[in-house]
């Protein structure tokens, strides 16, 4: 059974799911970034999933980057797959600008991790729910 | 008419291409790291490809992951479409060791670039041409 990998419990926040995909809030606020993780087994690279959860995996990441894109009016939607920490796949997605912290380096090593208030992790988090309501396949 | 972008013309090597994507070898040796660039005009982000590109472009990612894996038995691919710097739509697919120079970050503002030697470029794109010389729809 799909069980969200205690490190990425750790540091995020859950919105909710798509018909694949769990969508969190990474506990950064320094940028607005999110992350997919397919909800499958033992996955840790994209080509394991099925052919079919790759399509669909693809269609929720592009959803949400032309969401992203457009309700935060971002320079850029950076997406990266990694995994060398926390080895379940699970793929960022980071809206960014031009005036962010690491611009226009990517943001992996360049400031501390800047944990969200309680306050500013509702709001952040209750926008994205506010934006993804008309999509009947989005589960809060 | 597509071109590719003259960053990436001055960064990297062309292997060959796939039916929609040139797979290059970036210049820096300290990883085997491969680009994927859909031969598309005016492409940002993944999103901005049709639908059927946008498959297309999963497809030859995850065969060349795939390949890349079981070729050089690698711990993990890295696969990230940034863009903050070069906005041509690029796709690094990044084959990481536990005991290169950067893991287990990843690989952006670590250790300077390592240019290839000319040998050294041959040996790697000659081996990657051999990998996929079976793949009829790869053209060197």
């Amino acid at each position: 059974m799909f069980e969200l990998h205690p490190k990425l419990k750790e540091d995020t926040f859950i919105i909710g799911s798509f018909p694949l995909s769990l969508l969190l809030l990474n506990n950064d606020s320094n940028y607005p970034w999110f992350i997919l993780v397919p909800q499958r087994e033992n996955i840790k690279e994209i080509f394991e999933l099925s052919e079919d959860d790759q399509t669909q995996l693809l269609k929720e990441s592009s959803y949400l980057s032309e969401l992203l894109q457009k309700n935060y009016r971002s320079n850029k939607i950076n997406i990266a797959a990694l995994g060398n920490v926390v080895p379940q796949l699970h793929i960022h997605h980071i809206v960014r600008y031009k005036i962010d912290a690491a611009w226009p380096d990517p943001v992996w090593g360049k400031v501390l991790q800047k944990p969200y208030s309680n306050e500013l992790k509702s709001i952040v988090t209750e926008k994205l729910k506010g934006i993804l309501k008309n999509n009947f396949t989005f589960k809060i």
